[in-house]
């Protein structure tokens, strides 16, 4: 078995991670890390100083290195070293979604130009085992459907807003002072995280080119505990999800935004931080794979994976990993399905005037849509003289509904639609 | 890419899903199919039944065959075919649980020794990918522990006893008139199956080889409604776990029976036929991977992936599938810790005679015998002056249980023990 020589590239979380679980693997010789301070306190057994450095480029300029791995995130400087270790004939292992959701076409093909491979698991889902088996033990299948809960961050505050009936401000608050929010949480919390991911997931699952501004995104900062409080009546959880389907004629349907997941799904119980991934082909017919979505260890699980995949087979061929390359199968770019055009069941909170007839006047509205109506609830007269109704509808057009959204505009009765949530069916 | 020549030896349910799907692989030729009967009428488009023989032999000897995929099952004349496939030089492809827990070591060596190898997705929860993910992407990782539902015969039983608070008899038959359990249903309701999966499935996650005979084994057949509705009151869901787990210092505890399962874990939501395998491990965590543990196509996809991964190295390297290798590393054998000397948390029900003092009697044994009890429930007087106690006990040692078993036939208070089910915790 031969020796690879890695050069690694951020010493931060994951990178800190993947340094320690490499010391139980003597065949991989960790030859150089480039950090931003090389004075900085860092508790980390065995690392000898001499190897570090603050030029990256040392690294992927260093002939000896076989293989490297880019653990900084963020479109810039990763890009221009990605490419630049590429173009020295390096391996590339990257756990940088937004790299890859911008720029990922470009650096698939570069990568197959230089007959080198870019490694990315950890990109995804973090630990979850998911893109190496999608390429290889699930090969002979036609992958569909993706149906995944892709943020931590997310998931964390809606489970926390269900089980302790907490507003969503209350537990953003919360979850920043716990470290699973940032200060600036807009990346997660609008769902811009999902979406880089999906974008990834989706293109290499359906063997298709799927752009990042195609993937139609909503976060979650508008749901309320009303609404968690109907899902759970109707026998839901809320969750936001990453979603992507793909019909016979390739048309691609990809999006993230809060979703009603029936609580028969093994998604609806995925809790706080986990992450899990739904997907339906054929011949598998449905699998769901869950478990911690970051975090040092778990992310250092897939870089290390990834680098012990280069490694088993370094040398002993000059076609390495062939079935995780990627041989322009991406190229072609999907043909997307925009949100109006899409048919989803939909959840509506109705705040309306408290009048006799008001639930005839608003059921008429739907029936004008013709939007069939699947369940109704109204439960609560609310103070000043409003009703809170909600409605279940069959599936229809996402543009009926934006219509049906302008005709409660026009109308009195209708004081607010106070949500819209899809459902998933 | 090269082409490879693939025999099949069993056209069954899996092997007519291999069949199928394979058919959207045009590098890979089914060259042979050992089949028992010919002229048996086979709804299968594309089937050329020139290339059909009833001597598998035909297939194993075939100089022109690289790789066979073993579909029949059981043990003979499985076994003799691999043998003489593997003398032959072709790599095997198989779904055989038993034969692999049975014999495992023995062919692995044996493939070792003439440098092909042996896939088995199949063999281990039908479509759900687990094999290679363990052998690739989780590579980097020590798994300690496996908690899993690995057959769906057993897991519908139990799920549909808890929906329909229906005894283990009536949905028994039910199950058989579906086709989901077999007239003579042992293999699965007693452990038999899922014992033969976790045997190859513990060796390889532990790398260290676990012995069918020393898998302790309890099947569901004296799980009562009772039980079933005690379990969600507390919490919890019963399930036939498949569990492994291996200390630091490789002593190993590898056992399948009933078990109380926490509905916080995600386990407790895999419902009716489906299967689902929790792997905990350093660094990765906790990940759960659950989907379709049998059935025609979800089996057929683990098949193909197998045979892809080998047709897609195939020729390109005399070094297949580097990581997939077994490189001896299951040869040492695992010491095991008998089912005595493990420790648990236990349910147990009680049937006593109702008097007073009676609680005061009994929970004195537990106390001689050193058992903590987490919490207990006396709900209903039963008819002949009987009480039901349900008991949960802290951690202890089974042997510690089995004494008070013995306390509780020397005293008169005690009728009856009628349930005893251990807790995953």
């Amino acid at each position: 078995m031969s020796k690879i020589k890695l050069g690694l590239i951020g010493l931060g979380t994951v990178g800190g991670g993947v340094f320690k679980v490499l010391q139980n693997f003597p065949d991989v010789e960790i030859t150089k890390i480039a950090v931003k301070n090389i004075d900085k306190p860092r508790n980390i057994e065995g690392l000898d100083r001499a190897i570090l450095t603050t030029d990256p480029y040392e690294i992927v300029n260093n002939p000896e290195i076989t293989v490297i791995a880019e653990l900084i995130g963020g479109v810039h400087p990763a890009y221009e070293l990605i490419k630049k270790a590429i173009e020295n004939g390096k391996h590339v292992v990257t756990a940088n979604k937004e790299l890859l959701a911008k720029h990922g076409e470009e650096l698939f093909n570069y990568a197959e130009q230089h007959n080198v491979v870019i490694l990315y698991e950890a990109a995804i889902a973090g630990g979850i085992p998911l893109i190496m088996p999608i390429k290889t033990i699930l090969a002979g299948n036609k992958i569909t459907k993706i149906e995944a809960i892709l943020n931590g961050t997310t998931n964390y505050i809606l489970t926390n807003m269900d089980e302790n009936q907490a507003s969503y401000e209350t537990v953003l608050k919360e979850a920043q002072e716990l470290g699973y929010a940032e200060a600036d949480p807009t990346g997660d919390v609008e769902g811009f995280d999902s979406a880089y991911k999906l974008t990834t997931l989706a293109t290499i699952t359906f063997n298709k080119r799927v752009k990042l501004e195609n993937v139609y995104r909503e976060g979650i900062t508008k749901i309320k505990s009303e609404d968690i409080k109907y899902a759970n009546e109707l026998g839901y959880k809320i969750k936001l999800v990453a979603y992507a389907h793909i019909d016979e004629n390739d048309n691609a349907d990809v999006r993230v935004h809060p979703m009603f997941v029936s609580k028969d799904e093994t998604l609806a119980h995925i809790n706080f931080v986990k992450n899990a991934i739904a997907l339906t082909g054929s011949p598998v017919g449905k699998i769901t794979l869950s478990g911690a979505g970051a975090g040092e260890m778990p992310t250092a699980s897939s870089v290390v994976g990834d680098i012990l995949a280069i490694e088993r087979e370094y040398g002993t061929t000059d076609y390495i990993l062939p079935m995780m390359r990627c041989k322009h199968a991406h190229n072609t770019v999907a043909k997307m399905i925009p949100i109006d055009k899409t048919e989803n069941k939909y959840y509506l909170r109705i705040i309306a005037n408290d009048k006799i007839g008001g639930i005839a006047d608003i059921t008429e509205h739907f029936a004008e849509r013709k939007i069939s109506i699947e369940s109704i609830l109204m439960k609560e007269i609310k103070e000043n003289n409003t009703a809170e109704i909600v409605i279940v509808t069959d599936k229809c057009k996402e543009n009926s509904i934006k219509e049906l959204k302008n005709d409660f505009d026009m109308h009195s009765c209708v004081k607010e639609l106070a949500s819209m949530i899809r459902i998933n069916c």
